[in-house]
């Protein structure tokens, strides 16, 4: 109830708050770094010949040896002369990567623009095994296979439409904002992804966090867990954590939330949930968690922007036709937890 | 002999040319798409549950379907007001990405930052199954099994120093550039590479090249191959070409090298080429080449590094301490090619 108050005031918010978007900005810095990890060994596979380049000579590999492992790969644009108090970090969810945050598929520019745009150092991110993180040899190394999302299950996993049939018809939600002429453009953001490397991955961002933090954290659907255990492990770091859509969340009997008190959160739900049988499952962990904190003392507003008049965001709302209304409204609320200068 | 010539000019122009190099620059747009690639169709596997968050509903995954494959990823940065009158597009060697260009193992910016600086867009990219362009499913998409490089493989093969023991001792080459304290850092950046994508890798670099340029093109190693090919698929948008330390090249017997003659290209040599067996080997392709261009009335000029006096760079010269006067001086040559407004 308190939630879905928040929430129309925020939408009021909206209208009323004029953001300047400055087409250009000034920039300090753009680069990246690994972070986290380990070295692993491997031992007992035998050496082959492999020619790399066309016209070269055959090179003898021998498998054996120290590899690089579980590290996360994270870019960033440093501002010259931020207006957020804090970096901003953009956490991806399943089977995705930064990419999410860099571009929309249509070609219009994803939220980290937006957010550059607003003033804040951004940080994007590919979580182990995705990306420029890189993968590690399984069984091995890697304790089980890689999964493919198939076109199909990304149309109706993220709620785009309910139904997609292979070299055919692709029906879509009504009134839905997803740019679904751009959908196989999208397509080529997925990576592979493992089950298996969930306390590497967690490791690894509290490396991230670690470093580069404090800071504000944002996270989309699998990256909702990583970032609320990643609050648990350094609630001092975290000055705000916004969750988009998150597909899980920490069994909070099982963790300190009182420690999270003093970390304010924003739960951001698109449209159509009522639509597909596993969001109904999904959204458990995320709501259970977002009412313990509330009862603790914590902060945790939600914005369910149909409840709010905003209607037919997909669970890739960063991606939708009014993704940058929606950026909007996580900008307010970023500010209004004091984090702008 | 006449390529050691301009490399001796080019020696003295360094010392000459004082590049302005502003700490800060005006950004119009960050972000990234992919280009390239096609949709593979997969049947016939069997489904089964997974749980994709700790504490998420199994769902059951067909694994069978529609995927996007062999597309590659670019990201970009588009200067305000651009000094280079096309921008550059930097392209990551094997078993790589293009985080090659973004930073140095030791934490200094890379030469994305440094040609950034010198004002022109500047576009990253990682190759098909390399990074964020994501990979296919093996055997079924792609026809062979993935390489993944040791640390013993990146420290003698791309020169550091002869010899690399397992947890033990690592020699390095005396007077070598490399920032050796920081090689374990430098090991996060590695992906696993295909040897059998390289068609598909090709077509996809070409139609980087017919959606961006004209522009520069800078490759490093094995990305001198698909350079050279792009150049010959498309010479009149390639408006320069810097190969850094090609791995190969493109047989001059099988190709219109009288295309290439009016795009200018630049081969660029590191140190402790005679002191590594398959170098000299790697050399033999690029080398034949660079003479059949200038034998066919191209410009092709040569900086062999430690002919010009500039010693100890190792295959990964972008990351070595003296990288970014190796930078100035490419910069310088592009300059010359009537480049910079």
């Amino acid at each position: 109830m308190s939630s879905i108050r928040v929430s129309l005031m925020a939408a009021v918010a909206v209208v009323a708050t004029s953001l300047p978007m400055r087409a250009e900005y000034m920039v300090k810095e753009v680069g990246s770094f690994h972070v986290g990890g380990r070295t692993a060994t491997l031992s007992g596979q035998p050496s082959r010949d492999v020619v790399f380049s066309p016209g070269a000579p055959p090179i003898k590999v021998d498998p054996n040896g120290e590899f690089a492992v579980e590290q996360m790969y994270v870019h960033y644009v440093k501002l010259a002369q931020p207006k957020a108090r804090v970096p901003i970090l953009l956490w991806h969810g399943g089977g995705l990567t930064g990419v999410t945050w860099e571009t929309k598929p249509d070609g219009k520019p994803g939220w980290q623009q937006f957010f550059l745009n607003a003033g804040y150092d951004v940080y994007v991110s590919d979580a182990v095994e995705r990306g420029r993180a890189s993968w590690a040899r399984y069984p091995e190394i890697f304790k089980s296979e890689p999964m493919f999302r198939t076109k199909k299950e990304a149309w109706e996993l993220f709620r785009i439409g309910p139904s997609y049939e292979i070299a055919g018809r692709r029906v879509a939600f009504e009134g839905q904002q997803f740019p679904i002429e751009a959908f196989d453009q999208f397509a080529k953001q997925g990576v592979p992804r493992w089950v298996t490397n969930d306390a590497a991955t967690q490791n690894a961002y509290n490396a991230l966090v670690e470093r580069i933090c404090p800071c504000i954290v944002v996270v989309h659907s699998q990256g909702g867990n990583f970032g609320f255990n990643a609050a648990v492990a350094a609630p001092d770091k975290i000055k705000a954590l916004v969750a988009i859509e998150p597909s899980g969340a920490p069994d909070s009997a099982k963790i300190d939330v009182g420690k999270l008190k003093d970390v304010p959160h924003l739960i951001v739900w698109g449209d159509f949930r009522d639509k597909v049988a596993v969001w109904q499952q999904l959204q458990i962990a995320p709501n259970k968690y977002r009412d313990a904190l509330v009862a603790a003392g914590g902060k945790a507003d939600v914005f369910d922007l149909p409840g709010m008049g905003i209607k037919g965001n997909t669970h890739m709302l960063m991606m939708d036709r009014n993704s940058d209304d929606v950026a909007r409204l996580i900008h307010d609320w970023i500010a209004k937890q004091g984090l702008m200068n």
